[in-house]
């Protein structure tokens, strides 16, 4: 398959009609999806002409954002996750919601693929045009992938989509990542408890606002329910969260369409809850300052380890440090000099 | 009390006698405690003429350090923290082991006190030539105090202490800090349980590679041996630690000093396994790395938030990101362009 998002594939794109900023923000506005679509790869985009464009449109879209309720969803492959999302899509929008689906999948940074490129996934929900759903953007870093769905976020907000689902796979700090951008964070495992969660992450656990078990049907309802239990039992024993939800573990079948309702009806009492207490509020702002840190952060230490008397100072300093001959404050004392006498 | 720690105090008890740093050395490695105390005082001394001398001693010993086992503790406060390191000292004093036990308490930040300030503590261990105690080093951020802790585990180590304790309390950061500088964590709980674990800060559960279940005697034995079962399935629901090791919840009574033995076992065991699968060198040499970075980006965000034209712009931004009127990616760029051109 070749890459949608090749940089010639993109000049080739935009060379077939330029908008002006305005008429981008006015299209996402109107709910032209095409010019969304458009603004996204903008957005993704490394030339500095489309980088322009693309802030631009994301200063003005800003005022228009915020209005929905934007859940993140992680699980392992195999969990389910498309049927999933399918399920509760086709839920939402039979409630005339209006859905987008966004991605940020680590692997893809190596293979440039993505968990969304496959375009025979979530076949009901792109055939609806109350339904917007985007791969993975393609970065060098996960930082980087972060900015662009948190700014795709924004346009799609801006377009009236009032449900933002963002699916991530459990590798990495994709979770972590995914967590800090999102109101609500769903962990989709399967029955077979203590199995299942051996192979999730650290923490993946305590950031879940709730725990759906998938696969719920059938022969395995019992052991489902015997997971159900257990994972009950752990988050139970993890502190409260500053949220003053207590997460639970709900039975699902995507493929069966049932408990679909029940994973709703617990958002939307998060949502109703987390706003009364003003945390839900808070956490948007504290999760932009967050972002705020993290991009100054990312960018000092961009503009420290990639200047080259650093680089080679630090090759020559390394090993002596794993050696425990120098230590690593005194290293970084030196570093820091050549730093603020070169910059 | 007096603060023994104060800039005057520290200039009064260095025009006593004053030693050269090959002297320093030479006391530390002849296990003089009273040189050892005094090069310690010069690690925490903010005074420049101090730094270099605790600097070029740190050098010195650094090559004789390193052979010992590192051992972190916490516990919520009432758990009997320092009846259980007592207990433990003197179980390692009685088998031969010189040990040094340290502290690094956030509250001192605040208070200047310290957990270990308390003279009354440790009575039996602190007459025993063979152990070290020394309070938690004042200072202003986390980050200090965790500096001098490491580098005040190196004259340790240098002084042929083989067992370093590193204590805590369960409040912030600070688990997250001893554990990266320890080969082995442990986690010190109360025998009620869930409430127990409830109390207890997120991830330091994960951290543990021994929970140890205090005050399990009379009465209690029954609730602490419940405890013991819910922690040993909690823990069960964890991943797998990339030490290979399993940890496990164990019982023990500091007061009436039982089941020190199998903790020490515990810890032994650990140190033979985690030295054949080349994990124990292996992590050290990932913390030297830790602190490297660490130190390198604490001073990278000092120099870029200290400085005034940025402080001045980010009172500015801040209020227009929280309001979600500005980008906090686009608000980063700005402040680094102001950066770049400063520094």
């Amino acid at each position: 398959m070749q890459n949608p998002h090749s940089q010639n594939d993109l000049v080739k794109r935009f060379q077939r009609k330029r908008y002006t900023p305005e008429e981008y923000v006015a299209g996402i506005q109107s709910q032209n999806s095409v010019l969304l679509s458009q603004a996204i790869t903008l957005i993704e985009s490394t030339l500095e002409a489309h980088q322009q464009t693309a802030q631009t449109i994301l200063e003005q879209c800003l005022p228009h954002s915020g209005n929905s309720i934007r859940i993140g969803i992680t699980g392992t492959p195999g969990v389910g996750k498309s049927t999933f999302i399918e399920a509760l899509g086709n839920y939402l929008l039979s409630k005339g919601h209006r859905l987008a689906v966004l991605a940020i999948d680590p692997s893809s940074q190596v293979s440039k693929g993505s968990i969304l490129g496959d375009k025979t996934r979530m076949q009901t929900l792109s055939a609806n045009p109350n339904a917007f759903i985007r791969p993975t953007p393609a970065g060098d870093s996960l930082g980087g992938v972060a900015r662009k769905t948190r700014e795709t976020i924004v346009l799609c907000e801006a377009a009236g989509y009032d449900v933002i689902l963002v699916e991530t796979v459990g590798v990495g700090q994709s979770e972590t990542i995914v967590h800090s951008m999102v109101d609500f964070f769903l962990l989709l495992l399967l029955p077979n408890a203590g199995d299942e969660l051996q192979g999730i992450k650290r923490g993946v656990m305590e950031m879940a606002d709730l725990v759906v078990i998938n696969k719920a049907d059938g022969d395995v309802l019992p052991l489902a329910k015997l997971a159900q239990k257990q994972c009950n039992n752990a988050l139970h024993l993890f502190p409260p969260k500053s949220s003053g939800w207590t997460p639970h573990a709900v039975l699902c079948s995507a493929l069966q369409k049932s408990g679909i309702d029940a994973v709703w009806q617990h958002i939307q009492i998060y949502e109703t809850q987390t706003k009364d207490n003003q945390f839900f509020a808070q956490n948007r702002a504290r999760q932009a300052q967050f972002w705020l840190h993290q991009s100054i952060e990312q960018q000092l230490k961009d503009l420290f380890y990639k200047n080259p008397h650093i680089a080679a100072r630090l090759q020559q300093l390394e090993p002596l440090i794993q050696q425990h001959q120098l230590s690593p404050f005194q290293a970084s004392e030196e570093l820091l000099k050549i730093f603020t006498n070169q910059s």
